[in-house]
């Protein structure tokens, strides 16, 4: 068969199939999500399309003028599993009776924040476990020292567009559709709605597309998750997980319905196959916090209620890909470093300032001595690099970023700034088999030291 | 039908439409610059192929020893939109005749520096507004503080390959093709070329495939817009937008040749969509200040001049996916974390640096003395983050890389240094409203700052 | 031709070619490892499927248990080239008799880590590469002025997840499957094995898909190619290379099994491009080091031995893409930079530190006193930043990360800390031509100083 025979053949072939799709595509709903959700894809958000299920007529009012004034949104939707089951605008916007932040829009009664209140009328178990989390929490540190912080020493601004961006703002509604500056736009996982309600779950599921596969995400995670005080998405992008990740990303079925690590997809886990996605033998949860044994948050870590089967939780999913003796082996390297970092840094640190506090040889006003700063930064930032470097398996972040600068500021400023407050109070620290290098070294130091720390490993 | 019978059949299909394809993409050229593009990226460089519009003798004669010599830039070129509309290498390197820096090369008269005045021929009015824009004024910061910095503090070298990589060089000619290796390699955004023109449209648009695509990559504009003092790319990384482009690249047809957001995108703005883009009421443009309303580059930040009409452009960007609400309420945020800066520590840090330079207790010399670091980081490090990380909504640069920060080395160096030098010079800004928290808190106290911040926030 | 009847005609099409290309994916093997790789991507690692070669019986009994116990590996194992072979889990994990590290396993004798001892069963020749490497000696640091800080200062566990899971522990077996928790899980690239072998070929190829795409991805070296002290990573994402590379990673035909730049693909190279893969005329190599010619890791940067032919050799590298006045030129700027940072910071620093131990004034154990605090930052951190930053062109790490930072401790820091423990120490070195800034500047004396840095960037 000649060339031109064949290429003719062929583009008939396609010609006829692409052609046929595209009139498929503008045909009726073929009752299936899967299938409406990739029809919505198509590139023309001016069209106003219908979804394979019928959506409200208030919904079409609100569509009407939205494809124009926020066509990006109205897109987003569409493509979202949400207009594949006719979920519209109205659906979710419409006002809650318990809602005092709700307005006349056009004539309808809505919400311009869609509290979980809202999602929890379809949504309910998700929300619950959500309640229940330290997520829900996140807004309470106000009144904390990272809010004196945050209000004071920086200013209301900061806290405004800092702060509370992860946390959560207090929301304060003006009327009209219309809310203080200084609370909204606010997505922050704890915040309190005016519906008394916590959180919002456009946290992680952005709008308008609401998708599980951004959740799957690590990036999503990390718009909080990052930085000098919980750097948990660099740890993650150093470790061989997000190392797989990246180099694997066409095979991790992040858009699959189901999404059970082992079966769905087997090339890496993101933080939520960690935290929060099913496994051969747990459902996904909305409590994030489920699977986690130590708090590596305040000065010094203590293992959580229920540690133990937390920790189990958290087994049965390393199990998905390593072998019993490894897992059991990188939780004893974990708990070596936490106890070290604890015993070493964060204990003795406690101890000087409490006693500093105590001495009178500092005011109550928190950050206003510069060691205050010094203390703050040693378990805030550091420590929690250090100890959260071992966690997630990211070796810089365990050491350059973390043990190295917990040690160097920990000798080099905190205890001179002490020293200089006290004179003495560091005497009995520096006595200890821990630090007792700093008096000087000889071999057989130095072999007496590595012994200790050969023992205490192996309590 | 049997199961060998349906994959004889398939099989054959498939078959034909692959060889077909095959067949005619060895054939003539269509005439349609998209399908040749397409053509292009079939993965042997090794083979000479036709463009599909007619290529020049000379460019002919350059391919016939560049294809061995440099074949990575000749297929990068084959799968360009030059390649495509028969632009080739004679093309952009044919000398211009006011060109100082151009020799001859097997018995053509070339540039090797191709600079806007050459890409003027085809792309005037791209050239005229990149013209007009900072970005090509980017290397008159020669003579500046910065530059005291890079050539004399840190030395020449360092400048060479660090400042002059973003800012651009003032390229020295040798002759016979040749440069000074101090001026160039540059690809530098100001750089000042041997022809009098300014910049490099390789800056953006890399060598040689200069793809649209590329340049509206967040990380592209990440090569000069990152690091401590202009965190960029890394706020962008954090953002919400950053999130949803790195789960949603798919879906943001980079590659199209029409890119409106809300039209033929919706998934999430890159550094593009927001600066320099179209929109469904603006053209793409190549001056990338042009919707800036505040300048956040230096010590005290102020509005730029037209600033409402830039901001009106800014807000209708942000209109396609956010309603007016929220955009209204996101600039009350953000004016007010700058009008923050700018009154509690970029004012009150300047007045201090004026009266010890006025006074003689500091030398004209830069960077002599260490308060002059403490100075120069307080605005052009970490009050930069500041401003910029709530300008693009990264909370973590908000705060932690930027006002945390800010107050750590304002309270513990900044003002420490300055008493040493001129004992009270600081006390009338600690007995300031903003700052009085340093001499003690209590809980009346406390409420009062607060109510402060809450009426500054309002005004 | 109807809607309808189009509609009717594609889908039956492209039924029977999905029915018929399933119908074939559960067909025999075609002999050819690229098929059955893609093949055995399909998602239901739960149904044990046929390696394409046979694989063994002990094979078979391994994977009777453990497609349950740990099914994510498994699935790994079948997506990769070994399993396309019918290299299967007995291959790997049969005990080789000169291993100490051994045990019975359900009646086989097998190992739990495959050293390069066992993969040099069948990739002699990367073995080989890899011994003469400086990879495989990276556990070496042990008794360094590193081991010290990482074991004593900081402490044990610091050590095992920090320092060693870059470098390497040395892996102590405790029988029966079970190894010291303190030395494994352990895949730093310098592990010394109980088998006398070095390193592990799964730092780079990761368990259990070892693949070379993987190998390829820049993120891979990031692992600890990154951080404060040798930002590899964080500078290649800042270069055009990096830029270029995510921007087209489709193009990258990273899986491919010939990888050659230039001719597989030409967007952008990686780690690996230059550093190892093949060009025109070198073959893969796996000894990283050896188209190195500057190292930048010391105190003061020397030139390797055989420091042309190794240069020649990247050089050739670069001839891929870039034409050679182009190569010629950055060299010398890379060079220039080097020889900046030796003369200007690195060889005065170490004149003073080696006065300042040489006359009594610093204890000989290190990390005791600040200033050898500063010292290590000034080169092991900033130092080899400004260098690196060169060496890859990321402008922001040479500039903010780098040059900035070394001169801002230098200055401000180290010089200052000297003059405390040994008045006058200093003085010498303010008076030389780079550092007589300090004493003042005015216009003559500007242009005197960059008349200098020109004079020295000629030689």
């Amino acid at each position: 068969m000649s060339r031109i025979n064949l290429a003719k053949i062929a583009s008939i072939l396609i010609g006829l199939a692409i052609v046929a799709a595209a009139a498929l595509s503008e045909g009726a709903a073929t009752g299936s999500a899967q299938t409406s959700r990739r029809q919505s894809s198509s590139k023309r958000p001016g069209v106003p399309k219908e979804s394979p299920k019928e959506i409200s007529k208030e919904g079409k009012d609100c569509l009407s003028c939205h494809q124009n004034s926020t066509p990006g949104i109205v897109q987003q939707w569409k493509e979202s599993a949400h207009y594949g089951e006719g979920v519209d605008c109205y659906s979710c916007h419409r006002a809650n009776d318990n809602d005092p932040a709700t307005f006349e829009h056009y004539g309808k009664k809505i919400a311009v924040i869609v509290t979980p209140n809202y999602c929890n009328r379809c949504h309910s178990s998700e929300v619950k476990e959500f309640e229940g989390s330290r997520h829900a929490m996140a807004a309470s540190f106000i009144g904390s020292l990272d809010n004196v912080l945050g209000e004071i020493v920086e200013g209301g601004a900061a806290a405004t567009n800092g702060c509370q961006q992860c946390h959560g703002s207090t929301v304060v509604y003006q009327g009209d559709g219309k809310f203080d500056a200084a609370t909204w736009p606010n997505s922050g996982i704890g915040r309190l709605n005016p519906d008394g309600s916590k959180g919002t779950c456009a946290a992680c599921h952005g709008r308008h597309s609401f998708s599980s596969a951004l959740a799957r995400q690590p990036e999503n995670c990390g718009k909080c998750h990052m930085g000098p005080d919980h750097p948990q998405a660099e740890i993650y992008n150093e470790s061989k997980h997000g190392i797989q990740f990246r180099a694997n990303i066409s095979k991790m079925a992040l858009d699959k319905r189901s999404w059970v690590v082992g079966r769905d997809y087997t090339a890496a886990p993101t933080c939520a196959t960690c935290h929060m996605s099913a496994t051969a033998t747990q459902r996904v949860t909305h409590d994030a916090g489920k699977r986690i044994s130590w708090t590596l948050r305040p000065v010094i870590s203590t293992k959580l209620s229920n540690w133990e089967e937390r920790r189990e939780s958290m087994q049965e999913v390393c199990s998905s890909c390593h072998a019993t003796g490894w897992v059991e082996n990188f939780y004893r390297q974990y708990d070596a470093t936490v106890n070290l970092y604890n015993e070493k840094f964060g204990k003795p640190a406690k101890s000087v300032m409490d006693k500093l506090y105590a001495d009178g040889k500092l005011t109550k006003t928190p950050f206003d001595e510069n060691i205050e700063w010094t203390y703050y930064e040693l378990w805030h930032h550091q420590g929690r690099r250090a100890r959260m470097g071992t966690a997630m398996m990211g070796p810089d972040y365990t050491q350059w970023h973390g043990f190295y600068e917990v040690a160097k500021s920990f000798y080099n400023e905190f205890l001179g700034q002490a020293e200089a407050l006290e004179p003495g109070i560091t005497e009995k620290i520096l006595g200890t088999e821990f630090h007792k290098w700093k008096r000087g070294l000889d071999p057989a130091e130095i072999q007496r030291i590595l012994d200790f720390y050969k023992q205490m490993y192996k309590q």
